[in-house]
């Protein structure tokens, strides 16, 4: 077995970002705009599946990316940005967002996005990645849950019939409820 | 009734937005970061939803985003984003990417995303927006479609039980399957 | 004749973007830069100059770029540019620019830009561009207003004698002055 | 009188740009985008005038930009900006380019523009500016120019008939030859 | 005494930054520029100072860059500030820089720099910074050096006699040496 | 002998660069950032040692930095650069910034720094440079100190052993004191 193919363990993937939201980075009330936020997670997702398949990402779908909290002109922001899973080409990445508070120093979670990622060869066909190797609790709750997504963006895409799809099935209906 | 909320037709919030590829915004294999089309993508989107409600907006959650034909240095990039339906102080903005041959000035779209936005007043409270009136047989379409995947938003936010979601239960379980 | 250079309609080359006026575009008083809106416009028409010629294109000379209104900080900007005639290998573009109220979503213009630019193959030799088809009433208007510009432009260049260029001698002295 | 507005020679205002032609300023053959050059060009007269004004300066029009030699990725780029005649609150700025080539240090000059500037006082109204006192020959040249030039500005935008343009009639019709 | 000024371990201080060297971030060779490098860890630094001294920081002097390595196009840069010792209203930070090897996922050291930060009041005034307490072995070293490093700008300010900087005299003529 | 390599004056080196202080270059009390500064200042330090070998040129050092005065927003920077000496493959570059006041148009020195710059070919490998012939006085004071300055960078970076370090033993022990 190709060595570039070993399993990795997800830590390994671990990416930190820090940034200073700046004026053009806001709007006229001086919230950072969502776009900006979206390009930053994109990026630190991007070194994320690249620090683990060691090959060239390009990105292939986002999901799931809510802002709750309003992030504010002058706010330093880390993201963190993780592999969770990976599907023959595809690596699936959590980006976590935190915004901290001046004055105390405290982190709020204000944002969570989930992103895929495709491997790539030079002539930009994609190519095989190793699998992950979940290390902390949350790095099995997230593998987990990987397969429940992959099933819901195929659907959703009509690439999957929904009575195919055990896993989401029973998330949504499960069995007392479906019968 | 405020007139600043009386119903407005679809197309008076179309935004079109055309960009260049340079070369900061590709990797290294010449193909567009994925991140940056979501930053476009947010804009445009983001001035749709401001015209259509003549408020502030911010960016409250992105879905299905998803890359399927490369993007490369040097192409013209058309964005239309256009207001697809509101929900009290919410409106979901769709946007549609295309990408220009240069040779023969033939389009071929590349990207869809739905976006949403909320208004905000001048302290950051939601506030209420007009409704849309859809007008060509596509803004139908997706006006239909909008309520589907609010529901699928609320339950895997845990807001709302999978049985109460009567429009999402018939996608996954059409009349002759459920019965 | 090459299928290259068959006459094209105006309408193919209209461009349409719509900017945001961000922090860094404006000077200390909150007012848009006039070398920002140049960029912007330049791009705008470098965009149409493509679409028509479908060569690439590089910017010729630039004429008559008034600042009559403000910008204001997160003002929403759409520029409109369109081939108005050709010349063998050049082409003329308006650029035209306006700025919205939010409140009112009432458009205002503000600005008015005549570009030129050169088709040019890939070693950077300017090559034939097809003719425009004027449509609309101010098409023909600015169609009809090219070869005057084309002759005050070769005059202050020091390339044609004033008493040869009769479409301009008619605008300092019509008939009824002139005789 | 007020100080503020006594004249002042034209070198005080002379204004010193370098620059570096980086990537994203160019276009697909390497060359460099005439809106980056111009929007450079409006930044070195801006802050030529406001040198001679000590005032807030807005940019009021543009004229006469020609590019007549491609600048290139990497060329080092100077501009200077110099005020050329003051009119009541505005100012006409000359701005030259030279771009230098690096084997050989020689410096090849490939463009010049036309800037005119109005002061404006806090709230945004025009506001007298000081003279210039020409002192090089080429400043004297460019000082005479310059009536002539706001008379062709004057009648291009409808606000000064042609017959009472003498200094441009003489110049398109000489006496010779309008006789 | 001030909750604000109680000693903080140095590990609460350290920022990880993460980067991707763009085109315009790179000279003809496609080098990352040496200006853009430090622009990026004067932002690590200021991030690391704040999160200390939990005020706003300005920037008072760099020292000791050196640029050993040339770092590509394309590369994935790592930085990691950390303060390593405080006087009174200063900060001394220290910024370490990592390229990895994009096959083989091997982090090499190319960078390293002395930053110092004070802290500053909303009028601007300096006020004073908690103590740092340093962890690890590369902390107490680097706590151990700031005094000589701090004694040597002094005498290069002039603003300290020679004779009087005695860790620095120890430095350059050891016991041994001098006597 | 390579005219390539002919000694230059040292004026023909200058490089003067004009910028604007825009808000994305400023902290949240409107000051500019140490290390946009920092990038301004590599930037034009490049064009001077560029122009005085005519080779590209790569950051080896930077040292002294020191920012005694805050610079703000919409402030005009105006950057010298001029090449100090050079020792075989490298050049000392020295950069003094000054800031000018709007009303006055008194122009303050807020900034000086030292960086040193090495010429290399098309492999990345260093070259000779001319040597640089000082003209004005600070020319020569700056000729003069160059060699104690990197002995001291020698000796900090191990190099050199301190009781070697002839010039520099002088200034911190001058003939009186030592003895």
């Amino acid at each position: 077995m190709n060595a570039l193919l070993k399993a990795r363990p997800a830590s390994e993937s671990l990416t930190i970002q820090t940034e200073i939201v700046l004026p053009n980075d806001t709007n006229v009330l001086g919230n950072l705009f969502g776009g900006k936020l979206m390009a930053w997670m994109d990026r630190a997702a991007a070194v994320a599946a690249q620090r683990h398949c060691r090959r060239v990402v390009v990105t292939a779908s986002v999901n799931n990316v809510s802002f709750n909290k309003p992030i504010r002109l002058g706010d330093v922001v880390t993201l963190q940005a993780k592999v969770s899973r990976t599907f023959t080409t595809s690596m699936e990445v959590f980006v976590d967002v935190w915004v901290e508070d001046q004055q105390t120093g405290r982190k709020t979670k204000c944002n969570e996005a989930i992103y895929t990622f495709v491997a790539i060869d030079q002539l930009g066909n994609p190519i095989a990645v190793p699998e992950v190797i979940p290390e902390t609790e949350e790095d099995h709750k997230r593998f987990a849950g990987a397969l429940r997504r992959k099933q819901l963006a195929l659907i959703l895409a009509g690439k999957l019939k929904p009575e195919n799809a055990t896993e989401l099935k029973a998330l949504f209906f499960p069995p007392e409820v479906a019968e």
